[in-house]
């Protein structure tokens, strides 16, 4: 949607940053969940939360730009802001009109995995929402007049966020040449030169295959209970004709990995450079929950924070890096990315920053990690998710990103207690089998020759 | 097929080793050529080669592995090996045994842009192979029982070519980085896990859409004259049915490069090092002749043997290299790659190897070319293209992979004059155009660290 598209991309672009956000998975056991299905197919989450008489709405879809078809890169995206031109029965305007009008906050946003739309709003508004929501599920009415507008938007965006900034182009190159083959590799928002062909039919091919009852997961978080959500939810989304099945998710696979790739851009507007190195390893879906858990906790003990294991090395003690940490994107359909991120201090090349880099590695591999570091790992990630509770949108986010990612509404409820039992034998473990610098890409973001 | 598998694959493995084959284009104006349509839309060249009653009969199908869809990589191969598995009127073994027994040769191949089958045998058989040809471009039948065994023998191909030899495996490492988006950075023989799931089901699509008389090209060279050829061509391939129109080769573009990418593989396995560059440039057919002609004779110039620029500086004068040269696989339907390789002496790192690469190339961009040098490559160019006419199937090849690539008969047969024509400010133009470092892929093949 063009007003928010400032946010609307869920990316490796967002994620690679300096300041990544915890990567943690739950909310921790939230009680009196409830989860259960419509007739036609359509999941459905309820989260109580009586604090305030507010609730946040939220359909997800179960497809991302990982599933744009063949050289329509963007097209889950490109919908995405599509979706937000209006029914018949609410043309162009009304629902977005509507939601201020009641003093309501809207969003949608766009991942590799999942596509999703979201009201937080007044509670005796939540069935007018699911109405309206229900209604551009099935009816979008799309015209040339608002898709070529649209896509020039979208392009505009693409240029401004990806193609004048270094270090976007890099994080672009660097997730291609991760994935050869999966569509993990491509970004979110497409490749420019692919959007630049995307039409209407496009976008109704794409819409018409995915945004199905089947194919969507509906989360109710606030002062709700089950039984309205239920009664509402039959009224609205559940007058829509079931399609009979999902569609199918069908991704290549990425063959296996034997080499090494640096890759390496030098531009004039860099002025800081930074390095990273990227790994592709299990995500929670793809490796199972053990798996998922070691790296989990790896990332944060490796370099989560001012406390981690990268951090005190290159930053405290080395003193050549000004920045350095590392992040694990567990919450992928298929296989994903492990980051380790630094800056060098001024003076210090990428090279001698790439071996301290490996030089902590190495130790890791060797030694393990210390249990201190581990349980305060521990501790910082189920209080990160005890916290993050607290903001009902980002509590409904996790859920809606559990459930189209292969995970079970059951994972996220045990996940602190699973968190809690690995051992630093589990963690060394997942680094030795998981962190080969042979087979990963390693960025360089460099200035001018 | 089985039994010619060693030589079925025309790919960058093949092209990109230390002793690459000319990559030029033509057999010279050879005169006589005839050139025309069946009513069904087949194309047809004959090309009269007087010397001995023999001929060359090959069929040329306008898709190769960058037709593969999404997930299928390897199915032109695969469909080539299952096309000698029989069909009705001819069952498994018939051709190739009748070819054996009337003392002729036959093979077949598939590179990235087509595929071809071939018999030479005595002229007299011409319209036998024709009928023989023709059965099976559309009377394929393929079974279960045969398909499975065969599918075991490309994986077999692979494992033994590809992936227990470290040079194919950072070759294809390298063309995957290269081509993030287009096929071509997926290879001829396709990835080992999508291999394995091809079936007898893919293969009957694959072979529904292209295996059509629009999309062949019948090229017939030796002692025949055009009439008979029609005659024969009428009486067996015109008796296919049209389809109306040829299939249509959608294949993903490329993003603009900006980043540098270096592909590390070591291997306990290797022994001599060795380092390649690759830069994605446009093809004859992409950047029109005029840019096809220049890189070509660039990549002789830099590194078409002994005499060339880049082994005369590193392996003549500097000594740090026991073999170096260049290549541009020119012939292709999309933009393509250009290599320089180079392999260090003895105690020469591949970074310094690189660096001497740079070096020469500087100079090449600030001096250009000597224009002794640019006259001994035209004079080799041309002379090579005439020494290959003295071979039937080679001359018959070279028209098959121009038509199948978007050239056209009288582009080959302008080709030494146009060759001839050019300048040296041509060739350092297109060096300075296209050979850009910041967006290559280098290549190093070193042994266990």
């Amino acid at each position: 949607m063009a007003k928010v598209s400032s946010s609307s991309i869920v990316s490796p672009q967002a994620l690679v940053g300096l300041t990544p956000q915890s990567g943690d998975l739950s909310a921790a056991a939230v009680p009196g969940i409830s989860h259960f299905h419509l007739a036609n197919g359509l999941e459905v989450v309820v989260i109580p939360d009586l604090r305030a008489p507010i609730v946040t709405h939220m359909i997800w879809y179960r497809n991302g730009s990982a599933d744009d078809p063949m050289a329509k890169s963007g097209i889950a995206h490109f919908l995405e802001h599509l979706m937000f031109k209006g029914t018949t029965k609410n043309p162009l305007g009304a629902f977005s009109e509507l939601v201020a009008e009641l003093g309501g906050q809207e969003n949608a946003f766009t991942s590799n995995d999942f596509t999703a739309y979201y009201q937080r709003i007044a509670k005796e508004h939540l069935g007018k929402m699911m109405e309206l929501e229900a209604d551009r599920m099935i009816n979008l009415r799309l015209t040339d007049e608002v898709v070529a507008p649209e896509r020039d938007v979208v392009l505009e965006e693409r240029r401004m966020r990806t193609d004048s900034d270094p270090a976007s182009e890099l994080n672009e190159a660097v997730q291609a040449a991760l994935f050869t083959r999966h569509p993990y590799g491509t970004p979110v928002i497409g490749w420019g030169h692919e959007i630049e062909d995307l039409g209407r039919q496009d976008a109704l091919d794409y819409y018409q295959r995915f945004y199905t009852p089947e194919n969507a997961v509906l989360i109710v978080a606030g002062d709700v209970i089950e039984a309205d959500v239920k009664r509402l939810a039959e009224s609205t989304y559940g007058m829509i004709a079931a399609r009979g099945e999902a569609p199918h998710r069908k991704r290549p696979k990425e063959p296996a990995a034997r080499t090494h790739k640096l890759v390496t851009l030098r531009d004039e507007k860099v002025e800081q450079p930074s390095h990273q190195r990227v790994y592709l390893v299990p995500s929670y879906t793809t490796g199972g929950k053990a798996t998922g858990e070691a790296l989990e906790v790896l990332a944060h003990v490796l370099g989560g924070g001012p406390t981690s294991i990268l951090y005190k090395a290159l930053v405290v003690d080395q003193k050549i890096a000004v920045a350095a940490g590392s992040y694990y994107w567990g919450q992928a359909l298929d296989d994903t990315r492990f980051f380790i991120y630094a800056m060098p201090s001024e003076g210090v090349t990428l090279e001698a920053l790439e071996e301290a880099i490996d030089g902590v590695m190495a130790e890791v591999f060797a030694r393990g990690i210390d249990e201190g570091d581990l349980a305060r790992a521990k501790t910082r990630l189920v209080a990160d998710a005890v916290y993050s509770r607290d903001n009902q949108t980002e509590l409904a986010r996790w859920y809606g990103v559990a459930l189209t990612t292969g995970q079970t509404v059951e994972d996220i409820q045990q996940w602190p207690e699973r968190i809690d039992a690995l051992s630093a034998a589990d963690i060394k473990a997942a680094a030795a089998k998981y962190l080969d610098r042979a087979c990963s890409v390693t960025g360089f973001l460099l200035p001018a020759a």
